[in-house]
Formats: structure tokens, C-alpha cells, sequence
């Protein structure tokens, strides 16, 4: 049975191009039923330029509106009740789509579903979650930007739905959990670090203490837990560093006497990429919303988005929002 | 001219026999003169494996303590006053040396620099700078870990402090400094980087206001200020995935038809390394101490050690405390 998805197709810089491409190849795969929102005529233009669309399960829920990259979102939302995103999660709050996935603006996702959807019992502020790649599979990091200033408690509950999260999609029956702080001893860290290794102590996750950057990715932790200032620091370095490290050593072998165009070299460089790509899987679901919502990064290739949905459909059949609101009553 | 340094010849994962061998191979360049601090017959005898050390400008001033990696550092002082460490600072307290450099424990290297020297006037913490690897050269990182905790006045320091360093190591005229926040609009970040971003607004400098941390590694600025925590976070994700990287991108050779051993591949990834160590310069100044001491990483190689001391003979050429203390008086 497809799961039904709303889908922003307005939101990414190559919407709706690119997104519709993405949900073409996820609608093929057939664990996906698409509402594609945004505008009608766009969507339908993009539609037309694959064969054999009309056969799928795509439909399309108009919205006039979009919320552009560089909108002040709070602002957007109040103008533009009928933007793609504000659409999208009134569809998944009326029960006709049991998830959203969007590739636009992150602030304006994260506040339309705060508004359509609204918190889970006990939760302050949703969190964003995501996958990324270590040295024996791949780890959640939660809050990846969602919440600059984040108290102790907070970084408890992104502790408890992190691991809720790390169950779900990489089946750890009881994810280790480590909180990122400038070194490994109980004491490192500020004040909130602190507080927040105490409190999480005492939890009945699986708690490893503190771990260092270096630990992000060595596999130790299942979940890492951090304000959403600091993992975004750590999303960007790491994207910003897997570009410049790539083109330094592309640039490298071909010093070394190889020749860096070479079929053999392109393929290695695009494993790499590939690689990345598949361990994000595409989207970073919101914690703590009533349903699921998944930001997927701007950047999105059909890939990507392919991905996205049929990571959604993947949660929405493991139960995910029953899944993280258990682990905030435990 | 040569200038004199004292090399704390017991901190390092592999001391003293690593640092000694970087010393001679630092004295060979005909820069520096040195005292090899630490346990006499200990340094003496990885001297000894160096033909015709005799001949070159080393010293040895006996220290018989060390303050371990895993040691508080503070209360290891106190216990130690003859650490390796802290006789080092002494011989530069007492102007028999112009530089200190260690790869020893960073915490206990600030103290005792703070302990013998004192700091700068007006500097309430020092900072510890690093030099990283741009898409079009180098830029300084400050604070790199030093301070965990900071408020808006001793980010606004960094900032002065940095672009003093860059003009020193840098040879930048006038440096373009940003402020590492979650995003460049001006609101972004914390209430400290918003105060702070007002702050150094206000100063003479070049300042550039928000940079992401994608903006780090573009070279579009000289010098990022950022806390010690999010510094450490940086710099420790940066080194975790040049390692995950480039095995990864070595695996991926592999598996795209080419020879992962090959010399040329060896060749590219030893090119890939040495260009890193080579933009790090070996070490960090503590920027805001009353006098030039200089931390390595704890598993420099005798090449890094060298190129520390190389890089500690330019500093004290380029006059760098008082750029330093110059760039906090303007």
C-alpha cells in the first residue's frame, strides 16, 4: 500500500524541475503516492516532460504562493497563507497525507508545521535530525539547526527523540547517545553541556557521556546530541570540506601522474558523492511536530528527493510519530 | 641572526624522540637556536641518534617533570613546578628565549604561559589562533579552543588579536575579519554573536560582519572569530573527515578499477596530507600572553615540529607581540 506524501514542488533551487524529477523516480519505485504542491501551471509543465507521468500516482494541489530563499520567514508565512509549504503541511494536518517533504526554506518549514501540525506533548521547540555518515554506517545528529540557544532540558528531549529517530531508520534496538562537547570528560563543556550531561545521565537512554568532534564520525554513538548552532557548524564544515577535499585531491593525483578526467578517477569522485548523498537519505525529519515533516536541503537532486520520499514512507510505516512521542513519555 | 626558542622537548605523543628529531631538522634550516626542555638523559639520548647534533645550536636545560595528556592541568602544575612546560616559560619570563613551542597538553601550556608571562593589557583571556586551509590560501581560526565560554568584549579581542596574526604570519595588509554565526544576515546567531557583530562593527577593522561555516574554507575572509568551543568543534571535524575522506576517496579508486596502492595514488594522498600540515604551519600562537608561545599538536611529526619553530623564528621577526598588543591599544 503507497503511502500518501505531500510534496513541496515550489521549494529548492531547481523547483519545480528538479523536484518533480525526484518524485517521478520515487513514485516509480512504488512505495509513494505524490501530492505535488505548488503552482499548477509550473508543475504541470514540469509533469508533461516526463513519459508515462500520467500513469503514476502524482496529483497536483494548487498553491499560488512560494517562500523565496531569502524571505524573512515569520513575515512570508502571514503574507502568503497559500505558499506551497503552508499548503502542504495543512494537507498532512487534515489526514489526506500522512508526510510532508520540502527542499525550500527551512525556517518557513519549520514554522508552517509548528503551525498546521503543532508540538508533541512536552516538547519546546522541534528539532531538526540528521543522518550522517561514520566510520561504520551512519549516526543521527540532533539539533542539526533548528534551535540556536538550547537549554539543558532541550538537549534532553533531542537526546530522547534522536534515539527514538536512530531506532526507527537505522533499526538500533537501543542507540548509544553521546553529547558533543570540546572533549570527553564529564566536566567539559559550558554550563548548559554540563546540566544537560547530568540530566541525560539519568535517562534510560544509553548514554555515553560526552563525545568530541572527532567522535562524530568515528561510529562510537548512534546519536549525538547538540545545540542546532553547533550542528549546523558541523553540517556546514563537513559539505564545505568533502567539496574542497575532493578538488584538492582530484587536483593531487593528477600531480601524482594520473590523469584526473581519467573514466576510472570520475567514477571513483562520483562514488563519493553518491556515497554521501545515499547515507543523508535525502531529508532531516522535524522532532517534536504532531506528524512528520521533512526538510530536505535546498541543493536536492531528483536523487535526493527520490530519496527523501521514500525515506518518508520508510517512517510513516515504522510509525516514527508514535515512535518519538513514547520516547518523550518514557 | 638566529632567534632563540625554547622547545618543550616532553609534550607529544611520541616525545621526546619526535621532537627532538624536529629540532635538529629546524636547526639544520639555520633559523633557530634552541633549549631542549625536558628530562636530561631522556633528551640526550634521542639527541644522540642525530649525527653531527653536536655541531648544531641545541641545548638542553634539564626539567625533570612532565605534565601528561590525561592530567588536570592546573593541579598537575602545582604539583610539577619543574615540568618540562614550565621550565620553558621561565627561560622566555626570563628573556633567555624569545619563543616557546609544545606539543604537550594545551591546557597546562596556557597556564604556564599565563603563569610566567601574564597577559597583554586589556586581554581578559588568551586565545589560541590557527592557521587553515582555504580554497585560496590561509586564514585564521580564533579562538581554537581556549576558551570555552565567551562573551561579546573577548570575541571582539579575537577579533583585533586574529587580525594582528594575520598580518604577522599572513602578510595580509589590512585583514577581512568575519564572525562564524549559523548564517550571514546580520540577526543571525546567539545574543553573544549579535552583541558581538555590533561590537566589532564598531572598530577599526575590516569586518566583513557574519560569515557560515561554509564561508570558513572559501577564503572569503582572513580571519574567523568564533568561541573556543565552536573553534574546537571546527577544527576537530576538519581533521575526522580529511582521515574519513581520504579513505574513503582511496576505496573508491579502488573499486573504480585503479590500483589503491599504486605509487601514483600513494604519491597524490601523501601530497593531499603534506599540503595540510604544510598550511597549519606547524603550531598555534597564544594570542594575548605577554610573549610568543606556540602549541603543536600532540602527534606532530618531527616535519611539523620543524615547521613550528620556523614558523615561531618569522613570528618573533615580524614583532608579533607587539602587533599584538599594538592591535589592542588601536
Amino acid at each position: 500500500v503507497r503511502v500518501p506524501i505531500a510534496l513541496d514542488a515550489m521549494g529548492g533551487d531547481r523547483a519545480p524541475e528538479d523536484i518533480v524529477a525526484g518524485a517521478v523516480l520515487a513514485a516509480r519505485d512504488g512505495q509513494v503516492e505524490l501530492q505535488l504542491v505548488g503552482d499548477l501551471l509550473a508543475v504541470e509543465v514540469a509533469l508533461a516532460s516526463h513519459e508515462g507521468a500520467s500513469g503514476l500516482p502524482l496529483r497536483i494541489e494548487p498553491a499560488p504562493d512560494v517562500i523565496g530563499m531569502d524571505e524573512a520567514p515569520l513575515a512570508a508565512l502571514r503574507r502568503k497563507p497559500q505558499a506551497s509549504i503552508a499548503v502542504a503541511c495543512e494537507l498532512l494536518a487534515s489526514g489526506r497525507v500522512q508526510a510532508v517533504v520540502s527542499a525550500g526554506h527551512t525556517g518557513a518549514t519549520l514554522i508552517a508545521a509548528h503551525t498546521a501540525l503543532g508540538r508533541l506533548t512536552g516538547v519546546e521547540r522541534p528539532a531538526l535530525a540528521v543522518l550522517i555518515p561514520t566510520a561504520t554506517g551512519s549516526a543521527v545528529l540532533v539539533d542539526a539547526g533548528a534551535n540556536v540557544d538550547c537549554r539543558p532540558e532541550q538537549l534532553v528531549q533531542f537526546g530522547l527523540m534522536g534515539a527514538a529517530y536512530a531506532r526507527v531508520a537505522l533499526g538500533r534496538d537501543r542507540p548509544a547517545v553521546g553529547l558533543l562537547s570540546n572533549g570527553e570528560e564529564a566536566g567539559k563543556g559550558t554550563d548548559v553541556l554540563r546540566e544537560a550531561h547530568d540530566r541525560l545521565s539519568r535517562t534510560s537512554l544509553d548514554f555515553r557521556g560526552n563525545v568530541d568532534a572527532h567522535a562524530i564520525f568515528s561510529g562510537a554513538v548512534d546519536v549525538v546530541v547538540c545545540d542546532g548552532f553547533t550542528g549546523n557548524v558541523v553540517l556546514k564544515v563537513g559539505e564545505a570540506l568533502a567539496a574542497m577535499f575532493a578538488a584538492r585531491l582530484r587536483a593531487d593525483l593528477g600531480a601524482s601522474g594520473l590523469d584526473p578526467e581519467s573514466p576510472a578517477v570520475t567514477e571513483a569522485f562520483r562514488r563519493f558523492k553518491q556515497r554521501a548523498d545515499d547515507e543523508s537519505r535525502g531529508a532531516a525529519p522535524l522532532l517534536g511536530v504532531n506528524g512528520l515533516v521533512l526538510v530536505a536541503h535546498g541543493r536536492s537532486s531528483p536523487a535526493a528527493i527520490r530519496s527523501a520520499l521514500n525515506l518518508a514512507a520508510t517512517l510513516v510505516q515504522g510509525r516514527f510519530v508514535e515512535a518519538i512521542t513514547a520516547a518523550l513519555g518514557a
